[in-house]
């Protein structure tokens, strides 16, 4: 049985305001929050209502043998939402105060917004036709 | 209705020999491969057998407005995946010239095993009991 992947892991830099991004801006459900003594720090996972897909949230203490500091790299290129109705969305986004910084009609035949994390990880909502 | 998280998409440096690893050493499957001229890059979508989470393999030219330097940053934590056996599947991994980077014993319950990929981004596997 090959392995199966069960989510996908970022490191964010406060945990409080990544939990809050995540379940308040984009309305994913929070399933877990643990403290991971083994490695100072704190684990959370979230899920979106009606996707499979999980993200776990990393946070480490300073002085933690993996808190070192966070640097932008270009390894999450970004992570993928799909929408019903992108302008709808969008308009709902503003409302919280969130501006797309990107839009991009039509490409590949997607309507396509994107925003970023607080992290600055780049999110992507995509209406498909 | 929120968004639905689909996937997660990660930046390659090196579209064939990322499929090669996803594919030939962790066992998923290619479900799309298509240039994308727009970004002028490619993009290819995996998924593991018995797993509804999918990875997004993003590639860019150089000379792409995508195509910046690949600098290994903080973002990705890891991507995380569920393994029967992790002693057997460290021996598979073994034999196909991959050798395991750190094993955490029974940290928080689970057996854990850790690899990088192609491009640096850390995969664990974990046995959940």
């Amino acid at each position: 049985m090959p392995p199966r992947m069960i989510y996908t892991g970022i490191r964010v830099k406060n945990m409080d305001e990544s939990i809050r991004f995540y379940t308040e801006i984009l309305g994913m459900k929070l399933l877990e929050r643990e403290q991971t003594p083994q490695t100072q720090g704190e684990v959370a996972t979230l899920k979106s209502p009606g996707s499979e897909q999980e993200i776990e949230l990393n946070w480490y203490a300073q002085g933690s043998r993996f808190g070192t500091p966070y640097t932008n790299g270009s390894e999450v290129d970004h992570l993928g939402f799909d929408v019903d109705d992108l302008d709808e969305w969008v308009r709902e986004l503003e409302k919280k105060g969130v501006k797309a910084l990107l839009r991009i009609r039509e490409i590949g035949g997607w309507n396509e917004a994107f925003i970023e994390d607080p992290n600055g990880i780049w999110i992507e909502f995509l209406q498909r036709k």
